[in-house]
């Protein structure tokens, strides 16, 4: 006889399939307006947080990185890849899957998948940033790289901010097109652009995010006029950026925790000591965020442990009732704890 | 219609009745020794290893860790924590999951509970560093502490080291009676003490492996005779100790990892330069192991990252054909994967 696990050693877990239906359930833009919250919440208690920068494990390849984080009550964690060259061999560039745990007994609570969440807390970081550094009425964003990420980008965009419009640029045509269609019937003009140039003409908002792992230059200085905010998304590890330098020099820059985004966001071009703010200061109303109409505001993304955490909590909140999680036999629960072996052994089959 | 994913998305997963079930179909003995030969295997090859201290976010109930480690090819953690205070509230003091991954991909292979696993890879751990330190000849283990470790760290020294007899000892009988009562049956002569002065008689080896969060003395000077290996397990976090210094200072200590067990072993006791041998040496023929009957050797293990890789890479092997697990729906895997927004929509239900 085996013996049934206890509630104890039962650990919800949502797999792909399952986030997919709780992203629909909640509604895609209800639920990225609803991250954002738990986001800006986040950013907001920011010091409480146990900040640790990632865990890198590189290769050739790629690397490999564990994103631990905790608030004293709750400690949650992500892991994450970022191979570029999956992608010619019909894989993700970017999986990931987190945990969140009690820190009081260490038991984990909920295990879920985060490639899909992960996109969308990345969305909703944008978002939530764009809300408050943007021009006062921005209205349209270029969206500079089509790839995985870009229908976020812009729906989260929609959501916090009111965009009403999206200007496509892809160096691959397809890729336009691909996000196009995706777009298509969500309440937005969508308009395809064959430059970067195009792309931003008009723009309010320019949402950068490329994926090759190299020093390009998505936008250069002479493109980048006055009065605009910068969200780059994809400058986000060592040796991967997306903005000329003398772009970097004529903008104030927000960043998310500033010994991560030294080493791997669009400042790693920059003096280890130029002067950046850090967006929780911003948001918790102790630094300033824009302070002039024409001012050049470049929010330097790279994606940090916190963002997850307030994902994975976001989750965790909205997933009681659903249905769409199932419980993994993940922690051994003796009814002694003392006696591991003795649960072992109540497992023989024979 | 909600669309099947691929195989590439897919993660075996053993659960603990999994986990289980594959322990009683190799036999608890033949896999502690398959355990012991992956471990040593590991040791040998130890240069190989990308080594990090495992990341810890303390609390004041205990530790949740992180434990990456990579040997180019794939790469593994385990998530584990310890709280001392959880077998009041009938929980684990230590429960854990770990996962291995491709390095070329970062894709997961393998999402495995540790609990059992752990307790499992510590007992082969021991016994294989035993067999390397212990006098010829050993036949008779003292087992201090019976708790969740104690019947895994006396049959791996009976399948590794070929002891005959356990002299058991714990400051609470009932533990005692629990660890004699499990280990029956298993051609071992047990003898249950109600001392450790007692219990060390006629001991070759004498593993320590009591619970408290603590500066304690399991063993004093005075008990400790020559020609003795000591196997401690206990020490294994900041804060906690289980020998007298005069021991430690009268012994020849073998360590994983010198910057981890400095921090969590039983030589924090000790200044920091102390001498100490790291096992890969002895197991690769580079540094001396026993040199002397009568010397006294001491195993100061707190548990490193490779050795739970080498657990998980035991498993991964010994899974195919025996279905004892199951395939987790862990990593989103569009057709395209730069329209993962596409995959999304597809599986709208509505």
């Amino acid at each position: 006889m085996i013996p049934v696990p206890s509630d104890k050693a039962l650990v919800p877990f949502v797999s792909v399939d399952d986030m997919m239906q709780l992203i629909h359930h909640i509604g895609v833009e209800p639920m990225l307006l609803g991250l954002a919250e738990y986001i800006e919440a986040d950013f907001r208690r920011w010091e409480l947080f146990d900040k640790t920068p990632r865990i890198a494990s590189h290769s050739a390849e790629g690397v490999i990185e564990l994103m631990p984080t905790s608030d004293g009550e709750v400690y949650g964690f992500k892991y994450v890849n970022g191979h570029p060259k999956n992608t010619r061999e019909g894989l993700q560039t970017v999986t990931a899957f987190g945990l969140l745990a009690e820190v009081a007994t260490g038991y984990p609570v909920l295990l879920s998948e985060m490639t899909m969440l992960t996109a969308m807390r990345t969305a909703a970081t944008s978002a939530m940033v764009a809300k408050h550094l943007a021009p006062r009425g921005a209205r349209v964003m270029a969206m500079i790289g089509n790839g995985a990420q870009a229908e976020f980008q812009t729906l989260a965009m929609k959501a916090v901010c009111g965009i009403d419009t999206v200007r496509l640029y892809d160096i691959d045509p397809a890729a336009t097109a691909k996000c196009a269609r995706n777009l298509t019937g969500r309440g937005l003009d969508i308009i395809a652009c064959e430059s970067p140039e195009e792309a931003i003409e008009g723009a309010q908002i320019v949402t950068t995010c490329t994926a090759d792992k190299q020093y390009a230059t998505i936008l250069t200085d002479n493109m980048v006029g006055p009065g605009i905010h910068i969200n780059a998304i994809g400058g986000d590890c060592p040796g991967k950026t997306e903005l000329a330098p003398a772009v970097l020099q004529r903008s104030t820059i927000f960043v998310e925790f500033p010994p991560q985004t030294r080493i791997e966001g669009e400042i790693q071009q920059l003096a280890p000591d130029h002067p950046v703010t850090e967006l929780w200061q911003v948001i918790s109303g102790t630094a300033p965020g824009r302070t002039a109409p024409e001012q050049i505001t470049l929010f330097d993304s790279v994606g940090f442990a916190i963002e997850d955490f307030s994902a994975l909590r976001y989750v965790r909140d909205r997933l009681p009732g659903t249905g769409y999680y199932h419980d993994l036999d993940l922690l051994a629960d003796p009814d002694d704890p003392r006696d591991l072996f003795g649960m072992l052994l109540r497992a023989d089959p024979g």
